[in-house]
């Protein structure tokens, strides 16, 4: 299958049948998350996967009791990190010394491109600027789950603070920005299974210059 | 090739040969850039695609001379909306009632829905929404020109506001928020072709719950 025809095949699923997904196709999922593009490597964003079904169950009321919290098989967290200290970017630098075979010495000066880019912006632009690298991963994830015939359903409406307390997730410094649910649309109850794909049109949508 | 092969093959090209990719592939990376995952469908965003070798001289000196914008074949502009009105939340609203052959009246729950989303927020916060929204097709599209082996380029270091009054965006309600060169790898001159991905190891960047 193309990668546009899976992404036609995509939809946002409202009701899931509650089958699990197994476990060796999320992780290609996760793994796409984990290998997406971000911006000067730096990756300042965690995924948090909920199997646990009492702990879903507790999580639904904080997204408007959306069915797929509940009846999906994997819940995927996107959160971004409040903050990025001088050692966690100097412990990238020296993995990528590591990875590379090259001299810690000669990252120098991309060691002080990366800080300052992360020491330069104010903390409300900093958490914007990893919430985004958090969305280029959310985005990366949501195709290789389309092109895996994994049903999903991309979710921003939770109350994000809650749901950092309940999974103590602000004392990890993350905040939850984004939720990707994964299972199996439930063909019957939702009433968008098999509706149109209604998108922009091209010319509409791309400018040429 | 996997998905996750062609994410592994990708990186972030930093030169290129000028060579030009053909149109029917670069069609394929805006494609899915269009069939990305959106918020309520919204798609509150453009993509602006520059093939105008002499405009992209002018851009890059806002972007730090980086040499793939000249070096490239087409350069991808991914601009949020200023702003939308009630008038454009209806315009979907009415075409998805053509599209999917129901009636409008029958939409309206779904309407109120989807302005009430835009109308509530401050405007900052719909622009960091809009401009999460385009990430969102930002994301995919990179997957997808990974998937159909077209190297790219994404960056973030450039002159947004000065971008914008040169190409004329801001006349349009569009804010340029990151952009994509599509191109061929040059792997004698990019000293990072070949260099290994460095991704935080799967224990670190994956919480399982």
């Amino acid at each position: 299958m193309s990668i546009i025809n899976s992404l036609q095949w995509r939809y946002a699923v409202k009701r899931m049948t509650g089958q699990k997904v197994e476990q060796e196709k999320v992780n290609v999922v996760l793994e796409a998350a984990r290998q997406a593009a971000s911006s000067i490597g730096l990756q300042p964003f965690s995924v948090i996967v909920v199997k646990n079904e009492e702990l879903r169950k507790q999580i639904a009321p904080l997204a408007y009791n959306q069915p797929q919290i509940t009846e999906c098989s994997h819940l995927l967290i996107f959160a971004a990190w409040t903050d990025m200290s001088e050692a966690q970017v100097e412990e990238y630098i020296q993995q990528i010394a590591v990875e590379r075979g090259v001299p810690r010495e000669a990252l120098q000066g991309f060691k002080d491109t990366a800080w300052g880019a992360v020491a330069g912006k104010t903390p409300e632009q900093r958490f914007e600027w990893f919430a985004r690298q958090a969305y280029i991963s959310f985005g990366t994830a949501i195709a290789a789950a389309a092109y895996e015939k994994i049903d999903s359903c991309p979710m921003e409406g939770f109350n994000g603070p809650a749901l950092d307390t309940l999974l103590g997730l602000d004392k990890k410094n993350l905040r939850s920005v984004t939720l990707l649910a994964l299972g199996h649309r439930d063909e019957v109850n939702d009433k968008l299974a098999g509706a149109a794909k209604v998108r922009r049109a091209k010319e509409k949508f791309i400018i040429e210059l």
